[in-house]
């Protein structure tokens, strides 16, 4: 992360033109690319889970797993500093994405 | 992740003594894991954004640094095979947790 000991610009001045900021934002634009990937790769995974659930006859969703999930992130989040509810609301944002790709995916086996 | 080549299960046994779905979950396990660490390092970085942001009076919101972020990430997703419209559905939904943090920040400053 970038020092906060320059000086604080012109706020008249557009954000975009601020050295401070502009080096906050790169590291938040590497994260992000690393998030992308991560998330690539997490549904290359849950897309071969959902054909292998459409081919087993097992269904999209698994209520007990999550229950799991959510319960294992929201202790890594306290450990991380994140907020756990946010955790909580993240996993809850991709698995929806998953069931939606896993209900596709069962749709087009029957 | 793990191969597909063990005979499927039996579809009347829960999902969870299923060893291929197992192993699956075990890498799922392992990325959210790394997601958890790397949004809980995001939002140290956004949070020293928000300060700083509230110390030198900018808007809490960019929307041109916003459509900035959108366009690479979907340009990222296309070449991860992540879907686009997910990868700004997802940005929009980290966004508006960030803009919420700074929002607070900037109240408390005021």
């Amino acid at each position: 992360m970038p020092s906060q000991t320059q000086p604080l610009p012109d706020p008249s001045s557009p954000a975009g033109d601020d050295p401070v900021l502009a080096e906050f934002r790169k590291s938040i634009d590497n994260i992000d690319a690393a998030l992308i990937h991560i998330l690539a790769e997490r549904f290359r995974i849950t897309q071969a889970v959902g054909k292998y659930k459409a081919r087993a006859s097992l269904p999209p969703a698994d209520p007990g797993r999550e229950q799991l999930q959510i319960a294992r992130l929201r202790k890594l989040s306290e450990e991380a500093e994140l907020d756990p509810e946010f955790s909580e609301k993240f996993l809850r944002f991709i698995i929806d994405e998953v069931i939606r790709h896993h209900e596709k995916a069962q749709s087009r086996q029957g």
